[in-house]
C-alpha cells in the first residue's frame, strides 16, 4: 500500500506529497509562482475567498515555529479552509507513550485531508509520507533535512521582482555551510541558466567544497570572495544570513569577523545597486542594521514573508486540487 | 438552579449533557449511529457542508490528548463550526491562581454553545455539568472514569461491520482490570441480547469478579480462559490491549506473560476468523506487530478511527440539535 | 513610516489601533455600547454571521490567558472571522533565538488583517503598535499597563444596567493599590458627570492619593471608607477585587483584615440595595462566597463575562471597518 512518498511534480500537484525541492522542474515551478500571483490577488481583494472550504489540514508541529506555522495557518484560512492545530503531540500521552511517527500519521490522515508536518529530525517528512495511506504530506521543515516551501518563497521573491531566474547575479553572505535555507536556495537557482553566485563567509563557515563542485557542475558559476570589497555592483539579490558566535571554537577569531558580516547604511551605499533587494530568512537579529529595514530595498519584513504565505496558499490549493 | 446531570437520553439528544454510557438504551445507540451513517456520506461527499455553521464550541482540555482533541475539532470543523481550542487552562494564570472549575465552566459557557471537557479527575466531567447553567458538556475523558464517545465508537465499529450489536463473540486479551475502554465497551455489550465474551488475560490484570459477576446478570455470558489455544474461531472480534510492564512488581512474571499477549501472523492465522475484525484503543506499542497492520481486518488504524470522527459528528450535530 | 499609536477614536474606529481607555472620549464609548448591543442580538438569533469572514486575526499571546484568549476567539469565530492562535511564541525557536518584538509583529502583520497581543510587559502594546505598518493592534493586557477591552467590559455591564454612566454611585473594594481593572474603570467613570466612588480598602492597598486628586480633577466625587458599616445604601454597583496574601509583610495584618474583604450573605443583606449589581474582575477565589453566584445581583459570571464577549465583537468590526 505504501505509495511512493518523493514523486516529480512535473506541473501536476494533485495529492502529491511536498517533500523536497527536488520534485521542481521549471515548469512546475513556474506554475506554482502564477497559481502564487493569484493568491495574491485574491488576498488583496477584500471579498471572502472559498477555494477550500470544507477542508481539514491538520498542523502537526512536533516543534513550534510560530512564523510557519502561522504562515499555513493564515494561508488556508485565508482561502476558507479549516486546520487542525496539533503542536507539540510529543508531550501528549499517545506520543509519550511511544507511539510511533507511522500510527500518529495514520490516525491523523482519518482525520484530515492533508497533513503539513514540522518535525526535528531528518528524514521525517518521508516517513510520514510513507505512512500514510491516502492523503498528502507537505514538509514544513525537518531539522537539517528539507523546508521546500522556505525555499519555493525565496525563489518566488526574486522571480516575482526580476521576472525571471535565470541570467542573474547574487551574493550569498554570512554562514554557508549550516541553515538549509542556504542550500536550497542555491539548488533551485542551479535548475536556470547563466546564474552567478558570489559567496562570501568566514573561513569556517564556507560552503563546502564539495557543494560547489556539484552546483558548479549543474549550471551555476561561482565565485568564492573573502571581503564584501569584492561584492559585484551588478548583483541582483543579496541573501544575508547570521553569523552565529557558537559556530566559533576561537572567541578572537569570532570577534574579528563578525563586523563585516552586518549589512550597515555604508555597506550599501558602497556595494548595491538601487534595483537589488535584501533578503534574510529570518529571524534577523543584529546582522542587519534595524534602520535599513525602511531601505525599500530590504524585503525580508515584507514582500518576503507576505510571498511566503502566498507560495502556501497556492501549494495547499493545488496539492488538494482545488484549483488547476 | 443547577440541572440534572446524567439524564438518560431516550433518543433525544437536544442540549442533553454526554457524561457516561449508561445514559444511553439501544434506541438511543442506533439512532446515533444512523446519523454517524449519515455523517460519514456527508465527509465522503466534496461539498463543504455548514450544519455547524454559526456554533462555537470550547474545547477545553485540562490535559492535552492529541488524538481526542483532533477528533472532535476535526468533526466540528467538517460540519462548518468553530472551536475556541483552551488547552492546559490549568497551566494559566486565573486557574493557576486556584479558580475552581465551576468558575472556568461558567466563563466558557459564556461564549460558546457547548464544551467539550478533557480531565484528569474522575468526576471532573459531572462537576463541570453541574456548574454550566445554560449549555451542555460532552465529557471527552475523565481520567480514571470515563470516555462515552471511545465507547460509543468501539460500538459503532462493531455495529457497522456486521450489521448488529446482538448474537456476537467477542474476545477481550491484555490488560482487562486497569483501562476504562474494555469496561465501557462490555457496558454497552451487555446491554444487547445474546453476546458472548471470552476474556485473556494474565491472572495479575483480570476483569475483576464483581464486575464480571454484574455483567452476567446483565446476561453477558462471560468465558475467561487462560491461553490463546482456548480462543473461539468464530469470535466476531477481538478487542486488544497492551500488557504494560509497569503493572508487574515481579519482572519475571512480565517477561513470561508478555509474549502471549502479541498479535502476530502466526496467532491471527491459527486463531482468527475470516470476517472477524481486530480492534484495538490505540496508541498501540508493539502488542500488535505492525505487518498486521496491512491485514484488512486490521481496523484500530483504520475505520475504527474514522468512526470515532463519525460519531463524534453525530454527537455533537445532534445535542446542538442541528440534526434530528 | 511608523504611524502615531495612540489615536484619540472621536467616533472613528476604523484601522486605529486600541491601546488604552485615554484614547475614548464619551460619544465613542456610546457608539462602541450600540454596536455591542447589536452584537447581543446577533448572537442571541440562532442564525450564522459573516460580518467577519474573509478576515484573519492573529491571536499573539506571550502568556497564557484563557479568559481573554477565549472571549476573543468567541467574538471573531461568531462573526465567521478567522484566528491564527500564537500561544508563547517566546519559547519557539525564533523569538527564543533573539528575535525583536518588531520583527515579530512585522511577520504577522503579513499574514493578519489584525493582531491582538497580550504581553507581559508594561508597554508592549505601544511598541507593538509603532512595528506595525499596515494593520491595527488591540491591546489584551500588556503587564501593569493597560488592558482596555476589560475596562470597556466593565463600562459596558453598568450602561446596560442602569442605562447611563453618570449620576452613579459605586463602591470599589478589596486591593485598590494594585491591579490595573481598578485604575480603568475609574479613568472610565471619571469621564461622565456626577458620580460618587467609595473606595473601602485595608490601608495599605489604598488608592494612591495622587491618583485621589487626579479623579477628583476629573470631576469624580470620591469618598474613602474605613469600614463596610459606611457602604452607601444606595450604590449602584459594588466593584470587588482580591485582597491578596502576599501583598502583606506582616501575616498577622492579613488575617485581621482579610475577613472584611469577603461578600457574604450577612453583607448583602445588610448593605446592598436591590437593583445594586456585583461586579468582581475575575478570577474569583474566596472574595466572594460562592452561595451568591445565584443571587441575580451577581453578575460577575455571567453578564459581565458574556458583556466581554460583546464589547469584543464590536471592537474588532468597527477596527476591521465591517460595521460602521
Amino acid at each position: 500500500m505504501p505509495k511512493e512518498t518523493t514523486v516529480r511534480i512535473k506541473e501536476d500537484f494533485k495529492e502529491k506529497n511536498i517533500l523536497s525541492l527536488t520534485q521542481f522542474d521549471i515548469p512546475s515551478l513556474l506554475k506554482l509562482f502564477s497559481v502564487a500571483d493569484h493568491m495574491q490577488l485574491l488576498s488583496l481583494n477584500s471579498s471572502p475567498v472559498d477555494i477550500l472550504k470544507g477542508t481539514i489540514t491538520t498542523l502537526l508541529f512536533y516543534e513550534p515555529s510560530s512564523r510557519t506555522f502561522g504562515s499555513f495557518a493564515a494561508a488556508i484560512k485565508r482561502l476558507g479552509g479549516a486546520t487542525v492545530d496539533i503542536v507539540n503531540p510529543q508531550l501528549n500521552s499517545s506520543v509519550a507513550k511511544g507511539e510511533t511517527l507511522v500510527d500518529t500519521i495514520r490516525t491523523f490522515e482519518a482525520y484530515s485531508d492533508l497533513i503539513i508536518m514540522r518535525h526535528p529530525e531528518k528524514g521525517a517528512a518521508q516517513q510520514a509520507a510513507k505512512a500514510a495511506f491516502f492523503i498528502p504530506i507537505i514538509n514544513a521543515g525537518d531539522g537539517i533535512g528539507e523546508h521546500p516551501t522556505q525555499a519555493l518563497l525565496d525563489l518566488y521573491t526574486i522571480y516575482k521582482k526580476f521576472g525571471r531566474l535565470d541570467n542573474l547575479t547574487g551574493l550569498f553572505a554570512g554562514d554557508l555551510l549550516n541553515g538549509r535555507t542556504v542550500h536550497s536556495l542555491l539548488k533551485g537557482l542551479s535548475l536556470f541558466k547563466n546564474n552567478t553566485i558570489y559567496l562570501l563567509s568566514p573561513q569556517l563557515l564556507s560552503l563546502p567544497s564539495l557543494e560547489i563542485t556539484r552546483l558548479k557542475k549543474c549550471g551555476l558559476t561561482i565565485k568564492e570572495i573573502r571581503s564584501e570589497k569584492e561584492i559585484p555592483p551588478q548583483a541582483n539579490f543579496w541573501y544575508w544570513t547570521r553569523v552565529q558566535k557558537e559556530r566559533f571554537k576561537d572567541l578572537e577569531e569570532y570577534e574579528k569577523v563578525k563586523k563585516s558580516f552586518v549589512v550597515t547604511q555604508t555597506l550599501l551605499k558602497k556595494y548595491a545597486g538601487k534595483e537589488m533587494i535584501l533578503m534574510h530568512p529570518l529571524p534577523r537579529l543584529d546582522e542587519i542594521e534595524s534602520s535599513i529595514d525602511a531601505d525599500l530595498r530590504s524585503v525580508y519584513l515584507r514582500s518576503q514573508v507576505r510571498n511566503g504565505m502566498y507560495i502556501r496558499m497556492a501549494l495547499v490549493s493545488l496539492v488538494l486540487n482545488k484549483i488547476t
